[in-house]
């Protein structure tokens, strides 16, 4: 079967059957990161790599700055959904023997930007010929004090689920500048207890349910409170993706508190309860009114 | 300037120049692996990344399993590099939509293959679309004792070098299904003091001046000895690369004592001097008749 009749899910999850698990691993694939450690230590290391491609993720005209950031920018902002610092970066850079050394040099501009504002060590990587599309890929490391590691799959049933910031519209130029929340996320998983969270990369429709299918529960969304970016439909701010917000399932009790603290610490930007999970009552909920679409790789 | 003008190695140090250092490093680009750990910690932890592309590094009509193992046993080789041993692994893949789904599952059996084979955990990745060639980016941390981790950089003038297996010929087909030297590795560091180590992916004629140069040595090769593979010239043997096969510094006094007992350690793979570093007097030596080339990926 080709890959394009099957979706991005369901590829991964063909892929990754079978694969060694292995001591120490807390959390495997299907997560924001991979979780290494031992049950008892104080720190747990997170693990991602994530990678940006030519014409998928970036044109070919955007600046080369921009691309550097953002290939570290999504790789930060998974560490950051699971309440965690980032801290040694790897790059692979493969690019063409034709392409300008100040192309390559600008892109390595903007990794280093994003590492010293996030206070990440680049501490090596590869360069390779490409014979194709300019493509990068990162590698990195984080940790998160084993105690505030916030996994997707730890939500319940009557949680609230809220949302960093605005979505939508992200590719009018914000998916190549924007700020992962590892402070907020930082800042959330040491203050409240968070049942489960993960940054949103392919759009809240994409995202919600996977959040939600981690936590063994379904999901209600109030499509209307949804925060959007100006200029955008409720539609796109639900299935543009790229908005790298974080969004998070919390007990009904701790939403009062958490919206008083958090304008206090964070004044500039908004925090939503969208909706909450609910329980899944025998199969999986199919309602077509709330069905959501987000960005799939291969669909 | 256009990067096929430049050479891989140019290029690389000009990416480099002043990305961002970081608590804890002990060991940044330059190196197999990037090091990271406290100076008086037992061990260290070592990261490397690594990336395989259609084309470049394997054919179109290569069969999948044999992509899958050669593009997690390339990192493997740089961890045994250090004297390490591999633990956990991320998958970065990058496909077509229009590709069949049993071309990557091909794959995964191959990286799953190899990592049960090396007691590697696959923890996690990330797939994504290509618009052009498939594209494998592999992540992997390691471990090593502290007393026992070998870098490029500590060879000295009179040094020995020799070099593990026969070298030449791979891309016959040994490329894609090479067993990096793990054991070797960790067990040369562990039995005897190295002062030097890498692994050979670019052939002995780009890697060797590599080794020299991270020591601040010249070297002596002895063209004639160089074990080469069955039907290898020795040219062939020294610029062919991907051969992934160790080559080490070691003090003179130590190699006998190291030929015995490597002989009853791996009777069945070659040990062989081929070599030594030097002085460097005043500028590196530059003597046309023992000048190497090996593969560059941009020149």
């Amino acid at each position: 079967m080709k890959l394009k009749a099957m979706g991005e899910d369901a590829v991964v999850a063909a892929l990754l059957r079978g694969v060694p698990a292995g001591r120490g691993v807390i959390r495997g694939p299907g997560d924001d990161c991979a979780v290494i450690g031992s049950p008892c230590a104080k720190y747990w290391r997170l693990l991602k790599t994530d990678c940006v491609i030519e014409t998928v993720h970036f044109l070919p005209n955007d600046a080369p700055e921009k691309i550097g950031w953002k290939a570290l920018a999504r790789a930060i902002s998974d560490i950051a959904a699971m309440g965690g610092r980032p801290q040694q970066a790897l790059i692979t850079l493969a690019i063409s023997r034709d392409q300008e050394l100040r192309r390559a040099t600008g892109i390595y501009t903007g990794l280093r930007k994003c590492a010293r504002t996030y206070g990440v060590a680049i501490v090596g990587g590869e360069t390779a010929r490409s014979p194709g599309p300019l493509f990068i890929s990162v590698a990195l490391i984080g940790e998160v004090k084993r105690l505030r590691c916030v996994f997707r799959s730890g939500g319940g049933p009557g949680d609230k689920l809220l949302v960093t910031g605005r979505l939508g519209g992200s590719l009018g130029g914000r998916h190549l500048t924007f700020q992962p929340r590892v402070k907020e996320g930082h800042w959330l998983a040491y203050h409240f207890r968070l049942h489960a969270m993960m940054d949103l990369s392919d759009g809240l429709g994409a995202d919600l349910p996977r959040l939600a299918r981690a936590s063994g529960c379904g999901y209600l969304l109030d499509k209307r409170v949804v925060p959007r970016n100006p200029g955008c439909t409720v539609k796109e701010a639900i299935s543009n993706g790229e908005d790298y917000e974080l969004l998070f399932a919390i007990a009904p009790g701790d939403v009062e508190r958490l919206r008083v603290a958090w304008a206090r610490e964070f004044p500039r930007l908004p925090l939503t309860e969208i909706g909450e999970l609910t329980a899944l009552a025998g199969k999986p909920r199919r309602n077509k009114k709330t069905a959501l679409h987000g960005y799939d790789h291969f669909a």
